[in-house]
This record gives structure tokens, sequence and C-alpha cells, in this order.
């Protein structure tokens, strides 16, 4: 019997009850989820309709709106067979002076299974996660600054499918490290899966104060840093860095950071090249990059709908075998 | 054989046809959507998918936004798994000149089975049932300051699943009683089943003109309105009121009628205490109260989708009987 | 074995992949469509559900909003037991600067089976549909000023379903001729499927320069123009036209050309009489006739739900035909 811990993810068998962060979790927690998502897709990249979460209601709750995070949530969850629910809630009951919490509590008691939670404010799904009842489950969408574990699991699924194990690759992510919520995560993900060497590339405004904590190597020069590497991340630059005047122009960062045709060549000649859309084109990516041969960007996306499909089934039945087991220890007592 | 019945909502058989009002119900019609309700929550208090409305189509016609309400509606609906369609009317046909009347015999011929219709104006639901086929069913979720009785029946599902019989207790509503469409309804029910005794509690402003002709004892002082009851209904405040100088202030709501623990301990010892949502922290109702052991509030949720669902199964399974019986009619005739 | 048709939106088997236009189709093409929606319709004018569509996902793409052709397409879908997703185009990724076919690329990798696009440009269906994969079908539910083929089936289901083969009847069709992408398609519909005469009835300033090379004769008399049809298809006048002075006026408009009782008199005693809606009663037609014994506008509505399931059940029918018969050809080679 394991110990209770006290990660509030973890259930008392030590097995994941919400999916908020990558920060705490086993290296055997994220290869489940990417077994279980690939298992999900077929042979000729089709994911077909399972019943497993029939009956279930899940509740999107998007304080802050994404239209791809919300319909490839959406799209998994009907896959899954669930009753789905879009509640917009910056425009509902808050307005009437409800508090967060209480909408919470009804939206419980409304009997939701999951809630997919995404929020500007950084550590929103953990408040959630802490205040729900213990049936229900939370997933994070993406947090402030944070974290979106969901986006890195797609990342790893990506890059396990095209290159096998992780363990053996150099993976350069390029662009905003310091404030964007998928590179903590991804940096995270490839900790624990134990990639061979993590490399961050861009400006020093946009890097992190530590870097050596994170177990990353630091470049500000993209040559250097794409040398040799088997997979490339592009980070989407937020155009809120420009105002804030961290970043010089979106012309000045793609002269010094943009991923062209020319500098990937440095990397292996079978690197793969991803990037978590929306692209901006031209900006911290060349076109011709990302419609050649070696982008894998699209593939990303469908495993987004594999991976969350596998958080969703593993979750609920995590709770179903902890059920399980708790009613028979309550026999044997008996 | 019965006779006709000149009632809106029923049919010619004397059921449930529509559900606009509880006025001109019988108890038999209100106890009938309790026992159904009572039947699609298990003993674990979880409300399971069931395959009764498959096939069907509800459209759910908000004139006047309602995300609670809209939400619990949709919940019912797809566990009663029927296919969902919601209209944000206001925003639509009505903008391009279409009349209301060609909006809906639109949306009929769209093959409707069921229409939810909240609306600002009292009667606006009665004037739809009046006008559409006579296959199709009309449930009111709300219209004007005249009824909601979806809300009133999950109350007394609430008081029923919690304190046995409703004809044995004493009841009091506490707030705006004149204005308030949940309160009506509220009394209606409470009438019909019999309720031992019906008390509003509220400054003279909210009261009704005729109390007596509702069957109701007034009450300005709360510590007499709470006086050995069963049961504390809390009516949410409109802040319209106190735009319109029928009410003073917040603050000074609260100093009289605000339902604090030292008020409730007026009524008895068991006594439960409920709330419509969304609740206004510290104006009608102290936080301990809402979160205290005697709440029932987050009960009325969940009896709230198990109401819709008894309403919508009833009135859906009323109408196969009918024709089945014209149909064993004509039979027999022929 | 059939040629390759250089036509897009038909397969190697010359049968329908995507439904973008009646321009180059076969009168069979139509037929089959009429027939398989006919066959939706049971002996009481209901749809029952099907589960034709079980598994596959849907996208309604509206860049032009339109509450009423969304939902019955919305409930076409759900009645064939697809997967729906609405996406609300305008107010998404396209304001993160990402380009139409990155979010067309994007969503077709969320493993979107048909997409149904609503836009205002002329030709936007097609320019989707010429960059999708081969395994994605596109439906064109109104195209700037070009098309509407899904409308004008539903108005030739109603016609068929009136009056029997259209090859027998002439039709008028009142209103703005030039400009409406709906009598477009209704010209090449009826032109297909051998109408005996197709008038067209209108001011100058709205009708075709060229009203040879369309098939169809003008009238600027309604009285003459109605003379001894069979159908009457009324066009929504738009209030577009009126501002930029092609119309004088919404009332000189009825007075010249709005569908009276006595000029319906002109046309045969059992003519029908049609409207695509939403219709503006008192303008381009008489609230008599909208009402009237002849008018079958509500039917169009209803079969306008069994044309859209019949679409999509035939193009998602024929492409598992031609991946069969490819699979067999291999097979034969092997």
């Amino acid at each position: 019997m394991r110990l209770t811990t006290p990660n509030l993810q973890l259930n008392q068998q030590g097995e994941l009850r919400h999916f908020l962060t990558l920060e705490g979790l086993k290296p055997r927690h994220l290869n489940q989820i990417l077994d279980v998502a690939d298992g999900f897709i077929d042979e000729h990249g089709e994911i077909g309709k399972v019943p497993n979460l029939h009956g279930k209601t899940i509740m999107n709750l998007f304080f802050e709106p994404s239209t791809r995070t919300l319909t490839t949530f959406e799209i998994a969850e009907k896959r899954l067979s669930a009753d789905v629910v879009n509640l917009n809630i910056a425009t509902s009951s808050t307005k009437k002076g409800e508090t967060l919490l209480d909408t919470l509590w009804n939206l419980q008691a409304m009997l939701a299974d999951i809630f997919v939670v995404r929020h500007s404010e950084s550590g929103a799904a953990h408040f959630i996660a802490r205040h729900v009842a213990p049936h229900i489950h939370v997933i994070n969408a993406g947090d402030g600054q944070h974290a979106h574990p969901t986006q890195a699991m797609l990342d790893m699924l990506t890059i396990r499918r095209h290159k096998g194990d992780i363990y053996d690759l150099k993976v350069a992510i390029i662009g905003d490290i310091q404030h964007s919520r998928v590179v903590r995560s991804q940096i995270q993900a490839l900790s624990l899966l134990e990639a061979r060497e993590i490399r961050v590339i861009g400006p020093k405004t946009l890097m992190p104060p530590d870097p050596s904590a994170l177990g990353v190597h630091v470049f500000d020069n993209i040559e250097d840093g794409l040398d040799d590497v088997d997979v490339i991340i592009n980070v989407r630059l937020q155009s809120e860095r420009m105002k804030s005047a961290l970043l010089p122009s979106e012309k000045e960062f793609f002269n010094l950071y943009g991923l062209t045709k020319s500098r990937l060549a440095y990397a292996k000649p079978d690197a793969i090249v991803m990037h978590p859309g929306p692209v901006n084109r031209g900006v911290e990516i060349d076109s011709e990059v990302v419609d050649g041969e070696q982008s894998v960007i699209l593939d990303q996306v469908t495993n987004g709908i594999a991976v969350r499909m596998a958080v969703m089934s593993i979750i609920t039945e995590n709770a179903q075998a902890l059920k399980e087991s708790t009613q028979s220890m309550q026999e044997d007592r008996a």
C-alpha cells in the first residue's frame, strides 16, 4: 500500500486525480499518458470515437478565451462520448456579484465530473482543485505564466511518434523562455523524460534568470543553439512583450532568431520543427519552414486530441480503481 | 373518458402537455413530478444518463440571458439523451424584421419537440404555447414577474427529500415577495401541497397588496416570522429594486432582514435554509449561514436537474400515452 | 470505369465529394439528393435520428452569421448522430494574425470530417475545398452573391413533394434576381431538372443583364409573370439594395411586386408559394399569402433538414465507396 501523497493532483494511490502541472509527477505518469494517447491513434492517423466517458459531464470553464484550445478539448471530450457544456464564465454569474467559489460549488452541484479550466491568473486551476469535491477532476488548460501541461504532453507525444524515445535527444526551444507557460511545462516534461540536452535560445531579456536550476543550456546565438539538435521547438511570440520593450520589433526578432531554412541546416538533417500555434509566419518562423518537410506542426494538433483524451480517460479510470479498492478494503474489514 | 380541459397546459386527458405555471394544476401533477425526479437520483446523490428523450430535439430559447438556468436545463436534456440546440434569440432573426411568431413557426418546422423559454415579459411562455403545433411542448424557464415553475418544484423536491411530507411544515419566505416570479410559484406549490403554514417576511414595500388572497401570513419582523418554522427560503434581492427606491440600501436590508446565525436560532433546530442562487453573501444572508449545516442551497441545484428531467420525461410520455389512446379508440371504431 | 473529372466537387468516380454549387452537376446528382432526402421524411412528416454519421466530426464555420441556416445544419448533423462543433471564426484565431489557410489546416488536423462554410465572399467555399486534405468534405452554406446550393435543393424537394416531377412545371421567381445567391442556385437547379419554364419578375434594376443565357424569361409586370404558373418563389428583399438606390422604397416595391392574394389569382389555382425566409411581411409578400393555404414556406424549413442530412450522408457514403473500390483494385493487382 502506498502512502498518502501531499501532491494535490495525485490520489492516495499516487495516481493522477487532477492534471494541473507536470511539476511533482513521476516519469511513469507521463509515459502512461503517452502510451494511452498513442493507443487512441490508429494506423491511418485517425482517432475513433470510444465510449470511455459516456454519461460523464465535462464543463469547459474558459475564463480566458481560446478557440483553438477549447475546440481540441471539445473534440476530445466528444470522441470520449462525454456530455460537454461550454461556459463562458467571464460573462455570467460573476457579474451578479457571486464569488468564484460559489460559482464553482454551483457547477459542482450540477453534477460535473471534470472541469477543464483556462485562466489568465497563475494558480487558478490549483485554487479550483483545492476547493472542489473529492470526486471532481480538474484539468489545467493554461493558467497565467505558470503551466500548460496538456500542450507540453502533446509535444512529447509528437516527439516520441517521430523520433522514438526522448532520452536520446537534443532539444532546442527558441523564443520567450521566461514568460511562456508552454515552455515551463515543456522543460519539466523533457527533464522528467530525461532528454539528453535541453537548450533555450533567445535574447537575454527573454531568458530565465537561473537557467542551470532548470537544467537547460542558454544560447543567444541561434546557429550555435541549433547545432546538431534533433528537435526544434518554436514558441509563439506574444505581441505584449514587444509593447513592454523587452523586444525591439518583430522584424528585428526575425533577423536574429527567426527560424529560416538556412538556420535549420545547422540542426540534424532529420530534425523535426514544432510550434504550438497559431504561427506568426515571418516573425518567429519562416513560411518555408512551416510548410517544409521537417515541420510536424499539424501532427501536434492531432496529437493534442489524443493526449487530452488520454488524460481524461486516465483520471476517470484512476478514480474508479480507487473506489473499487476502497470498497474491497471495507468488505475485507467487515 | 375525461373532458377537455380549458387549461392550456393540460391535454384532453388532464395530463401535463406544457409546464408554464403551477396555477391550475392538481396536487397529483406536482407529486408525479416529485416522484419521477426522486427516481432519477440514486442512493449516492448521483443522476445517471437515461435514454428517455433519445432522438428528441430540445431548443432552449433564452430571450433573457441566464447562464445558471440554461446550464441546468442543458445538463438535464443531455442526461435524457436529447439533442440540444441553444438559441440566443435576442441576436438573431428578430433583427431582420421577422416577427416572434414567424421565428417560432420556423423553429417548429425545424422539428423541435420541446421549447424551453426564458423571457423578461410575463406571459411569454403562455403566448408561445398558444401558438405552437399540438405536438410541441413548452416549458417556462422564467417569464417576467409571473412564474418560474421548475424553480419552485426543485424547492419542493429539496424540502421533501430533507423533511418528508410538506403538509406538516411551516415555511417562511424572506425578501421581495411582491416582485419575484420565484416566490409566486413557490407559494402556489406550497399551497397545492398543503403546507401547514406559509409565512412571508420583508419590508412592507415588498409585500403583496392582498396576502390573505394568497393564503400567506405577513411578518415585517424577521424574528417573529422565523419562530418555530421548519423551512426558511431566502429570495435573491434584485438590485433593480434598490434603484427604484423600494429599498433603502443593501446594508440596511441586511440589518433588518439578513438571515444571520442568531436569527436562524428562532426557527426549529433542524430547520433547513434555502436560496435559489446566486447568493449575495452579506446582503440577504450571512456567509456563516450559507456555508452552515442547515443550508441545503447546493442540494437545490442538483435537485433542479432531476426536476427538469422529470418534467421533460413526463410531458413526453403523456403525449405518447395520448397518441396511443387516440389510435386505439380509432381502431375500436373501425 | 469513369474518367477523372476536372470538377472540384466530384471525385474520380464522378460522384459528389463536396457540395459547393449546382453548376457542373448532372441531373442524377440532384435526383439522388432529393431521393435520399425524401427517404429521411416519414409518413407523418417527421425525421427520425439515424446513425449514418456516428463518430464523424462536423465543423460549422460561419464567417458570416446566420442563426437560421446554422440551426438547420446543426439539427441535421445531430439527427445523423455526428459530433458537432460550431466555430465563430470571425472572433477567433484570425485576430491573432493567423492566415485563413493556417486556421483551416489546424481545424483539419483536429480531425474534422466535414466543413460547413458560410462566408460573405463569393468563392470562399471553393477556396477552402481546393486546400483541404482529400478526405475532408466541404459544404457551401452560402458564399457572397455566388451560390447557396442546399437552399436551392430544399426548394426543389418542396416542389417535388407538392407537385411531383419538376419538368412539367412553370416556375416564377419574384424579386432581386441579379444579386441573390439563392436565385442563382435555384435557376441552376430548375434548369438541371428541366422545368418547363423559368420566369423572373422584378424591376429592371434587379434583373440579370443577360437573361437568355440563364434560360429564363424576364417579366417586369407581375400579373403577366404569374399568369398560369405552378410555383411562385419569393425572394427576400435585402434592405442593402434599398440603400444603394437600386430600389425606391419598401412601400413602392410592395405596390409594384408584392405578392398579394389578388395577384396570386393569376397563377394556377393550385400553385404553391415559397419563400426562403425570414419573411418581410408587407414588403415582398402580403401576410394573407404567407399564412394562406397555398403557402408551403414552413415545409421548406423542414425539407431543409432532410436535404442537408441527404447531402452529408451521400458525400460520406461516396467517400466510403471510393475507398473500398480503390482497395479492391489494389488487391486485384496484388
